[in-house]
């Protein structure tokens, strides 16, 4: 592509450094940007405020204080802890309105093969609230992949002195879902880690 | 959603206000944003520079200086204007390569439904430029619809005193594409408008 001015030439490739944004998208918004142009100091003022965004200092989530809402909040569980991967699955966590308890953000999974290991993660600080508030039970919320068991598996070993409950949210065929389109790895499990049909119980 | 923190929120909000850009992949860019802070500096400082981007005194193109390159290039033909809705069609043409002289952007095509009347468009400044450089010919690379046909219409009875030559660029079926699933306006219109075969020429 061949570009009239350097300054929308640079905006477009900084725009296309965007995850799932290619130069054609980058183009567009560009150009978009040019048309609107009081949306370019929307966008400005916003990233100038993220650059100062906080992480709360009990579960590492996005905050605009230093303990964020969530763990601010009198009337949440806090002997149960639910350790996630990243803010995004807090966001997605509170959307289902299921869990009263407090998060743990670790910052990812372990994966030596991209170089993250333990030391990488939030999981001395979680080992630190563990013990310090008497915790009763910490849920696992993490992907169900190679590296999510990995973490799922080093977190318990680091947890184990504290004698806390461990679970993990529970796997199996998505609601909604057909069978014959799971994959079989899913279906498998699924049917070994079967549970007790109740009549009496929502199911 | 809820977010955890009101100056991603706001970053979230700012991001999906740009075309094509719901709020899921709106949170996926600005968490990406504080994974990778150093993009942050990188995206405003685009920002800030297209803030004073320069339109092309002549042609109304984006351009660095108060001429754009290609109407600076002493070595295009400017007695031979190609007419085109915005600064994109610029880009797409040139990559083309098959057209040497100079370009005049009408910043949009009459659209009466949306208010946009000839005298929003770069119109009176190309009447001028007709009359001026002693132009001979101008090409229409309108897009072909409804209102872009308007606008050729509206445009070659506003250059109607200039006598000067105005074509418009060939419409039909494209390169590639298979006839059954041409539209039939398009298919109609293209068998309407065919052209006489020449084994000597690259057809």
């Amino acid at each position: 592509m061949k570009f009239s001015s350097r300054k929308l030439e640079n905006l477009v490739e900084s725009l296309a450094t965007l995850p799932s944004i290619g130069k054609k998208s980058a183009l567009r918004l560009a150009l978009h940007l040019l048309d609107f142009p009081h949306k370019i100091d929307g966008l400005k003022l916003s990233l100038d405020e993220i650059k100062d965004i906080n992480r709360c200092a009990h579960c590492h989530n996005y905050a605009d204080q230093d303990i964020c809402d969530i763990c601010a909040d009198e009337s949440r569980k806090k002997r149960i802890l639910c350790v996630v991967e990243s803010a995004v699955d807090v966001m997605a966590i509170e959307e289902t309105q299921q869990f009263r308890g407090l998060f743990h953000v670790l910052g990812g999974v372990i994966n030596p093969l991209e170089g993250v290991g333990p030391d990488r993660l939030n999981i001395d600080s979680l080992v630190d609230r563990v013990k310090t508030n008497e915790v009763e039970e910490v849920i696992m919320a993490i992907s169900p992949t190679i590296e999510g068991d990995t973490t799922i598996y080093y977190l318990s070993k680091r947890l184990q002195a504290s004698h806390v409950k461990i679970s993990q949210i529970a796997r199996g065929v998505s609601f909604g879902g057909e069978l014959e389109y799971a994959d079989s790895h899913t279906l498998g499990r699924s049917i070994h880690a079967r549970t007790l049909y109740d009549l009496t119980k929502d199911n």
